[in-house]
């Protein structure tokens, strides 16, 4: 493709143009992503998350600021809100991170988080191999808020540090979310802020108590990212737990573990795609549809007639065929 | 069933027995769905979100006693946090309505949020699908946290009320986390702090602004569920928006497309479960994964290479034959 060798070349727009078809789930991805898997792997990712209002912004602000001072390169994805009347983000790239504009070392780009229904996770994986294809040493995703869909985009990265502020129950909101499982580093921003100290000690010991695990102790750094304090040493802690993740071989295995899942879900999203047009199409299945949205049926046993050999997977394989015949 | 017949005949217990089967997504799920769903369609589903904070269990505590003094009998579904030390609910049935806990006339059940990727959306449609066959008037769904699953658990549900509080910022989150799409009815809780009246009004005018249909116009309802003021009102809407749903259409229109998500999300969940277990077994489609896990090919690579007919398909119908004719 030519837009993906213009991009291997250095080609911002290109890069930009591309990130565009991922999120749109265009129909060119699968191209795109053939065309630049054998460019990956150099690029290390970072998550960060955490409850809104953690600041997370301005610590991926501070902690890129740190990267390019030691010469690196950074691309950020900021899985950003979309407003529901003009369809466009609510804090967008403008207001974010105004001191890496001009940088051309920092690729920033806002993902959408609205209408795309578990769409965000897989689209955020593809951006994350356009940036590291392009070459940037770091990517750092930052998501909003706390649910599901921040937890399957975290399964796209190798470190993954979850942000939260000394306000009061903000731990157990992290809990409630999933995020403490899923944290490789603890931040506590506005480190400045009264309870600070209790955070830290109270993350401190629930991280003590939960880790069975030699190769990785969780640390809790306090911040004030505003300030420009800590954020040294996080980086100090990220460096040292992609080391702990590669001396240990984990890094090659979470990243087989990640390979993995989106071929899963590559073959499974491919498969359900044919069935659905063939349910469509096709006259038998087409009245066990309507059936089921008559609620004359329940989907279990509709699903079992379905799947009956002779039904769908005839269909199917007769479609197939005759496609792959030049039908 | 037996288990279904003695739920069907009132038993409780057996009802928190197959609720619990659901959960886990136990094989025993579709025998059971195909067994109750001749019972369904009489529970009315009435979701209730919002951000953390916004006083959501006590404005369903409160709704549930308006409906009780109705007559009418109320199941409960709270989707509640799970602490990562015990592995149960951080805020237990226990200390949640309280009031209702000996009443026979209500049903209260915390359903674990953590570690089910994607699962609580599924399994929470079966528990209410086992409340209404119980026999359950209303069926109250309540979930903790503004994310995708959120969204997604409110697929589900007739109704959706969603629940702010007057503090600053909550408007935009809202947004943010999509919320003003799905909701009904707004419920602006805590309505005597500072703040209110301009979020009802902002909330009032946002909702004039977007809505351009006919047969309903999504009211914004001031409460303090604390202190029993305006949870009448919202009852009153609710009834409202049923009969708005009824004389439209729009209800029959509205379960007929849930039925048919239910349908297409088994058959994939079938047909991907199929295709796993085959990938696993099969010797040629094995290799691919071994290639795919080691970054060695992309994955829409591998799965053209698996979907092709001859291959997994091939090893699929050869199976399933193999199995229908009793081998």
């Amino acid at each position: 493709m030519e837009l993906v060798e213009q991009m291997l070349s250095g080609d911002v727009l290109a890069l930009a143009r591309l990130i565009t078809k991922v999120e749109r789930e265009s129909a060119e991805v699968p191209q795109i992503i053939k065309a630049i898997y054998p460019y990956l792997g150099k690029g290390y990712c970072i998550g960060i998350t955490g409850p809104p209002g953690a600041g997370k912004s301005t610590v991926v602000d501070r902690l890129t600021a740190v990267m390019r001072q030691r010469g690196y390169t950074v691309g950020i994805i900021a899985a950003d809100p979309t407003s529901p009347f003009t369809g466009g983000a609510v804090l967008g790239d403008r207001i974010r991170m105004q001191q890496h504009y001009l940088d051309e070392g920092v690729f920033i780009r806002s993902m959408a988080t609205r209408g795309s229904h578990g769409g965000l996770p897989r689209t955020t994986g593809g951006v994350i191999k356009l940036l590291s294809a392009f070459g940037k040493d770091y990517i750092l995703v930052e998501t909003v808020g706390v649910g599901q869909t921040e937890l399957d985009i975290m399964q796209n990265v190798d470190t993954t540090v979850v942000v939260l502020v000394p306000e009061a129950g903000d731990t157990i909101q992290t809990m409630k979310a999933g995020l403490f499982e899923i944290a490789d580093l603890f931040v506590v921003n506005k480190a400045d802020r009264p309870g600070a100290d209790n955070l830290v000690a109270e993350l401190g010991m629930m991280v003590h108590l939960r880790s069975e695990e030699e190769w990785w102790q969780v640390p809790v750094i306090a911040t004030e990212a505003v300030n420009n304090v800590g954020i040294e040493e996080l980086y100090r802690q990220i460096e040292r737990h992609r080391q702990a993740l590669e001396e240990s071989g984990r890094l090659e295995q979470q990243r087989r573990q990640q390979r993995r899942r989106e071929f899963l879900e590559t073959v499974e999203r491919r498969v359900a795609d044919e069935l659905f047009r063939l349910i469509e199409r096709d006259e038998e299945l087409a009245r066990y549809m309507v059936m089921v949205e008559a609620g004359e049926v329940d989907p279990y046993s509709a699903a079992d007639e379905v799947l009956r050999p002779g039904t769908l997977l005839a269909s199917w394989s007769r479609q197939l065929a005759k496609r792959q015949s030049g039908g």
